[in-house]
């Protein structure tokens, strides 16, 4: 059977998971009377140490909400352009809130203070000026990487020092705070909302977290109604929401085995992989000389999955689906496929 | 124990479907695979006879994302100015599609073929022209009105004539169903797209189905996408989701019990509350003086929930979690919130 | 040659005007520096007695800035079904501002304190709420009806109770204000903006006067860049729209020669036209059992143009370039053309 | 008196176009009825080489227009990130239009195909993909540079090759073709649409032309509407833009006096300033120390007016308002300035 490594967003629910979901008291969430969404919710703001928090059935909706509260139409948005919120989610900053986009290049997958403020824009008859920093935690598309929450800080300052909100993506958050050995309230200290997945390597079924001040919460939770992600007895999945809050530490175990990964990948002639801070391993496959989707379809071949993120970059995702038996497998395996594409 | 009538959104779902969940075979939905929601999507579309259909977390996100992809900016929507999608929905006509609404006077719940001839505008240089005819069935704000297949057909093959789609409305689509004791698939032969919801009387605790051809649901599923619906191992509320594709034929029941609490209601003096069709009963309080508010806070310390919907007009819901006693209990105590009211 | 009283639009400026334009002191008018355009925006602000003004274009581009400067994204515009900002203005309050159409049926051409009140929907988690009263004053469409200042303040205070601002249509402000002799500064008292036209019936060749508080003009000012409005000398045509302001009082003449023309039309056999308020004659054809696109052509031929509006109404217009003779004429040739229809 | 260089929108109109506006032949142009304005748009079409074209008030406007036909929303426009529809036209990609900004650094002004290439992306369920390519030239930001229809050309056909359509902002179109001497029908040969100033070095008092093939203009024609810039008896200013067309050959003399002031103030100690292409002259203060604002001051007060671009960058114009004669006086004013920044 394959070993999947496309993303840790194809994780399945643990039995306690569903049992929870069995279990769970539920009630009609739009009129608040979800007693576990309430609870989850609760707890969430809690752990991050925030107000006030609202469940969202994606990240990708937390994201749109939170740009969509912090923002006015025609502001622009300073992000940094290989992030998912400017990538991924279908130009909804223009689309569904009318925000212009202005990208950095953060190579150290944060902005740092001096590229914010040479993308500020001052409000002019001209222009509307910036509305909205966004930040991503960890940084999908450039390898996982964790910022530290001394970076985050610093790029918040400055956009307060000019009166800009800053949201922080956080669907990977406690990826990053369990690589950086740094509590969540304090990664999260400086920005003005935070959206973290249930999903993806907490394993929850389904969705996300989107964190403020009690004003923000309520005007997302307005928006949230407008985007259509006003749920019912909602409850039954935020019982599995609950149980994934109990996963924070075991990330640390996708790490190490995206460690190990990597190592071994990149033992083999040809592939080169960075070591990974978190659980997305990165692999070229230039000086193989062989493009990624091809790569990708050797692999697939070779009964391991992952995906093509660009010309010659596969990105592999450890996660809790995945034990270390299975990554030993995969990098035979990946061997083998490397084998075949040289022959 | 408050018997809560408010609406049938606060249905629990049953042991079968906390079940369902907990046994559910789930994959990851953005890569369609999930076989839970998969099953259900083709389920969904082979009972009410159309091509394909889409798993969306709530019935205005459906409704939304028809909208979207039926009409183009600026076009006009038609539609009765008491349906769902033009009051309860955040002006999301206008502020996620840039549609302009145009609504009708539907007093039989449905537009006629006149009314919308009438409110047809055709495309001009300083008209978009019209781009949407929305109906709903069962009408929730005139009453829970089962509006026939042939009345949908009638104002459908006027819209078509004028090659305007249709969409349909149905979060109480099999209410209207059973009522009239129609196939599904007859009901919605004539419109372009149907939404239906399997929370509300089917008892799902979360999600709708969006359906219509194969290409408008490949385009609601981008849509969806754009609007934050593309959740990960939705299987698990899916499952549930299948069970209330059995729950069609009880509808009957909560119909029968509505029309016992209409005639229980109606022989209380200075209350006026018509026969209704399916399990929406509306409650007139204008002869006893009387406003809504004041009626549905006497109910509520009666122990009876309800929601006010107008100046003197209250709406109680039949649905699944009360049975026919609850009903008698509820004539019983609303008599005695009367009399406190006299008093 | 054919009399042209398809609309006040076709006015063609006078040689006082093409002198204006010609000798007109001129800036870049983006810099506020355009001495003509500030002139005039100081002249229009006095004229009406309100604190300051905006010369726009055109009046959609001034009836649209209002709406986006007054309304939120997704509050509702309560507004004549029949009104111009929502029949002839490409939808414009959905596709540039998001704003959600209530139409009320304003049968006398504003609508009443209850038809606002009935309309009125306040902010809530389903609902943005009201945001805007729309006002039309002549009301075109309901045939160049006056308004009277009492009606305006009576629905504008019905507004206020309810903190929604009011927005004056007044493209043909002046019209309503020499018909009921009416202080044009009583006329818009008690509304937050106005638009009023320097084409049409005061025969400017381009532009329009939006006016309201300095706040509400700077912001303003904005959207108007933002829709593509900021010219550079615009003193040239600027200056025109000065000596526009001077034709005030000669609006009466257009409203004598309206009265005529109706008066005249009435008394050929099948034609059915209402006494006109101003320079606007509807003409009915049903007696005649000819639809109105057959009328307006049998009338081109005959000589004299006019407008179908309706399946069996056509407008007529009075204006600064046709006089009494003209209209003599006009009536003979209208004669002329209903004797062809009958034949 | 003061040297006005601030911009060549500045200009003032000759006593021709004043004459030309005095006599124009007009009608009411939303009828499509106005002579002059007829015939400026057929000899703008013709003299660029274009199928059709379409008068509006401004280059904002313009461009505006032409990305609303072009993109779909969602779809990403790739322009350059200093280019002025990114710049300076309130974020209206996004507001009006929905779309998202992908910015490239195009050091040369105009971006290579490998940028395009670069910034393109297909469509896909999470990304609507590249909608649209904008260009400038001259290009204001970087220079007043005149692109070359060869890298025009180039770029045009990678984007071609995507599908993916072309718009040149030709605001100062015409100073590119004659600075490097190449006839307009071949600047514009390889785009999509072009919008061209009318106002601006050419002298007209308002106005610009949005050209295109016929469908495109059709459309835009419908685009203009919904903006508010669908004018009257526009005809009065459009003569002058008729006029305008006649200076094209004119520009020449912007660009020698640019060229003579470009030297002469690179000639004073502590300015750098590059040798422009066409008429726009940038000086970089950073050597003398002063930031941009202080010098603008400065150089006002010594009679020469210009306008801050940079923190350390100023912006001179040059135009037909301002001769020889006055370019030998402001390098000498310029001197004084800095002689004065110094002590």
């Amino acid at each position: 059977m394959a070993i999947d490594l496309r993303s840790d967003t194809v994780t399945r629910p643990s039995d306690a998971m569903r049992a929870a979901a069995a279990d769970a008291d539920v009630g009609d969430d739009v009129y608040g009377e979800d007693p576990t969404v309430n609870d989850l919710e609760a707890t969430a703001a809690d752990l991050i140490g925030v107000e006030d928090a609202l469940y969202v059935p994606t990240g990708t909706m937390g994201n749109q909400i939170a740009a969509r509260v912090h923002g006015e139409r025609g502001e622009e948005v300073v992000l940094d352009r290989k992030s998912h919120i400017y990538q991924w989610e279908l130009g909804g900053l223009a689309q569904l809130s009318g925000l212009q986009t202005r990208p950095v290049d953060a190579g150290d997958a944060v902005p740092t203070p001096e590229q914010f403020e040479s993308a500020y824009v001052a409000e002019s008859l001209h222009r509307p000026g910036t509305g909205l920093l966004t930040l991503e935690n960890t940084h999908n598309a450039r390898g996982g990487v964790a910022v530290t929450p001394e970076a985050i800080s610093a790029v918040a300052e400055a956009a307060h020092d000019r009166d800009v909100p800053v949201h922080l993506d956080g669907a990977r958050l406690f990826n990053a705070c369990v690589a950086l050995d740094v509590d969540p309230s304090r990664m999260v200290r400086d920005v003005d909302s935070v959206l973290f997945c249930l999903s993806k390597g907490l394993g929850a079924p389904v969705g996300s977290i989107l964190a403020g001040d009690a004003d923000f919460v309520a005007a997302a939770r307005r928006v949230r109604k407008l985007f259509g992600g006003g749920m019912r007895q909602a409850g039954l999945i935020a019982a599995p929401g609950l149980l994934a809050l109990e996963n924070v530490d075991r990330l640390a175990t996708d790490h190490e085995n995206a460690a190990r990964l990597a190592a071994g990948l990149d033992d083999i002639e040809g592939l080169r992989v960075p070591e990974p801070d978190t659980n997305i391993v990165q692999v070229h496959t230039d000086d193989l000389g062989v493009e990624a989707e091809a790569f990708v379809a050797a692999c697939e071949d070779a009964g391991v999955r992952g995906g093509a993120h660009g010309p010659h970059l596969t990105r592999f995702c450890t996660h809790l689906d995945v034990d270390r038996d299975d990554i030993e497998e995969a990098i035979e395996r990946v061997g083998d496929a490397v084998e075949t594409l040289r022959a």
